[in-house]
């Protein structure tokens, strides 16, 4: 940890439960809707933008387009622009995402686990506001 | 996993590429800003709603509403409205709720272990986009 992100934390360690850590964008970027998508999806091999796109359900080029930037930036993807013709682009995983993504995919297939017993969960708990209400 | 989860998913497993499924609603609800922030919070023991929002720098008493209610009506967090005076609520999280917690603290801490790394390749890929632009 250097001494410019201390500073920028007011000298404490980083801390998310502090409204100004700088770490909260980290967490925001790879729990993002699409994020956790993306990042899961190069969990299993690398992806051309269109392939990627099949894949994730639902999203938008804007929005894919949006987070594989910031994913980029943030140094958990890489771009790989081949210089072939016609152009290719192949987006993978650097060590640091697989790490990420690891992590938030595991949360995702956890999702998918309980995803029955979260909707008894919530028809119970309706029940109950509808018997009280 | 019941029938009728699996019709409601096209007689599919639960899938959170699949842009309809309804896993992707729990993914959401444990990754959002505040999700996040509380459930990690009631790791370490129960909370009042002042007590949390004091942790949880930023949030708003509306924010932190909605996400104890929509966390309870998941099934994540447990509500107990003590009968005394004055009156007293505590929060908590149940067995599931545990479960969900410590995979995004998890991944709230490791936002925190790598910022310095983060915010090193964004500088590096603003260089990189400043000089190519």
């Amino acid at each position: 940890m250097t001494v410019s992100i201390l500073d920028e934390v007011g000298g404490r360690r980083p801390d998310v439960n502090q409204q100004n850590c700088p770490s909260r964008l980290v967490l925001e970027h790879v729990t993002s809707r699409w994020g956790v998508l993306v990042l899961g999806a190069l969990l299993a091999r690398s992806y051309r933008f269109s392939e990627l796109r099949r894949t994730v359900g639902g999203v938008s080029e804007k929005m894919l387009a949006q987070t594989l930037q910031t994913l980029e930036r943030d140094g958990f993807v890489h771009r790989d622009a081949k210089p072939v013709i016609p152009p290719r682009v192949d987006y993978s995983l650097t060590p640091l995402g697989r790490e990420a993504a690891e992590r938030v995919w595991e949360l995702a297939r956890w999702s998918e686990q309980w995803l029955d017993t979260v909707e008894s969960a919530r028809e119970a708990y309706d029940t109950r506001r509808g018997q009280s209400g």
